[in-house]
């Protein structure tokens, strides 16, 4: 029997990990791949607080294991597929092969922002393209840079990068844009962005790294190209919630988990860390610190008896 | 004029620091004293996610503060004293000597644990005196420890420690506990567990680290001492929010700063990052994290052009 069984080993995982493990509860991580998530799939991470050296994302992640281990973490790869007996004082946790009986879970299964599916896309991640402004927009400084989108998260984007980057282009595959009046107009307004409609990205470009986008006008099919140092996708997120929404942890409408302040959701001993969750910024060091709130969260349930 | 000012040059604002460079936000960052925060004044940190030899608590903020310094972050060693036209769309932050404008402002001034004031306490903090049982229980694994206080935290900390401490006392000045009666009964439960009424400790003794507390009986006058490896003093923690406080940023009842999910607090350009906010959690990685969100939510203002 677990005290706490942890669900993914991107960096909130770990971090809950540390935390537990710190805190003397007995603890199980489950990984379906290898450790790392998200971030692991990362060239540079130049933001997370004190690794002012910019690590590669699988060195920081390794890191993170490290310390984790550190206390003795166990993890295991298996992927779990369902959680059984979800509100009751012991849970269980299924995979393919086994059981593990627990007091709390913490979910932290991570979000994937959505693929393009363009030729060049895969090549080019991590070297001019990226899917998150916040992380990697500032490599593009004084450079020419695409949006990809037409959502808020694209215009919030745009805006953001229209600051240090030479000139922004956005590209929306129609005329109509899911952003905000208020956000779109800003974005008109702005000298250094300009808006591209019915226009689809076809290939991404470039010897080693990012350097052109092919792009078609989806309505008189005509080819062009732009050239730039970076592209960000903001075409969407896709939280990885199966287990939790089989289980019947309370989704919002776009999928992720609803969490109160501790990171309890609304079943009791179910817990919630990182991209997976509602949240207002989805970094490494928010992962992080969902990481330590859950199992913190976690361990207070199991001192109190509940 | 400034984009953003920080007030604060803890964790979170440091964090807050390169988030808001990386953004190409003009910043500056306001420190009374010297950077660092109350993580400076800590012996080990072994739970910062990623930093898994346990630097100091000055080894790990001048990484921080050498992260922020890299984006060219502008830090002035002044104490703020008010914020003038608080709610307007340029905000003047105000020293001794001199005024800054500014579009939005991010307080990130701390909190500090209430000190007891005994003989020995502060030679010995960072030795096996600690105000954070989260932070460094964990150092006194196996051992005897002692929580002074009667409040929820004191008695969850207490939990916490029994969990892997040899033997936790709890030491409250008086019979009554502020705790909760739930709290209350659970630690009258733990085997390991001893509570101590109208008991006050004098005086911390230890040759290099705390051996030993002389404590005193308020009823009887009798004195008394515990061995111990570790003491947590749990009688509460104040926050630094006379500047926030004083342009009308709405506090708790504790007196922390009520934020939004995206760390604005009610007034329009002002957000609250890290202790100094009404938090779940107060740690170098969660005061890390909220730097992150508090930064962002400031650039969204700024570009959405509130």
């Amino acid at each position: 029997m677990y005290d706490i069984i942890i669900i993914g080993g991107g960096a909130a995982g770990m971090s809950a990990a540390v935390y537990a493990m710190r805190g003397g509860m007995k603890t199980l991580l489950l990984e379906k791949i290898s450790c790392g998530g998200q971030a692991a799939n990362t060239y540079e991470v130049d933001n997370y607080p004190g690794f002012y050296n910019a690590p590669t994302g699988p060195e920081l992640m390794e890191a993170f294991e490290k310390h984790a281990e550190k206390f003795g973490i166990e993890i295991k790869s298996e992927a779990v597929r369902e959680i059984i007996n979800a509100d009751g004082a012991v849970k269980t946790v299924k995979t393919r092969r086994n059981s593990y009986e627990t007091k709390t879970v913490i979910v932290a299964t991570g979000a994937s922002p959505k693929k393009l599916g363009a030729e060049g896309e895969v090549e080019l991640a991590g070297a001019g393209v990226s899917y998150c402004a916040t992380c990697d927009g500032a490599f593009f400084k004084g450079q020419d840079t695409v949006v990809i989108g037409g959502g808020n998260t694209a215009f919030e984007d745009a805006l953001y990068l229209a600051g240090f980057c030479e000139h922004v282009f956005i590209m929306n595959r129609s005329k109509r844009f899911r952003a905000s009046k208020t956000l779109v107009d800003r974005a008109k307004a702005e000298p250094n962005i300009t808006i591209y409609t019915d226009m689809v990205a076809e290939k991404f470009e470039g010897n080693g790294k990012l350097e052109r986008i092919i792009a078609k006008n989806t309505e008189t099919g005509e080819r062009g190209y732009i050239n730039a140092a970076g592209v960000i996708i903001a075409i969407g997120i896709t939280p990885d919630n199966a287990v939790a929404k089989g289980c019947g942890v309370e989704l919002c409408e776009r999928g992720f988990i609803k969490t109160d302040m501790y990171l309890s959701t609304n079943i009791s001993g179910i817990f919630a860390a990182g991209d997976c969750r509602v949240s207002p910024l989805r970094q490494i060091v928010t992962a992080a610190a969902d990481g330590a709130v859950a199992a913190t969260g976690a361990i207070n349930y199991i001192l109190k008896g509940n």
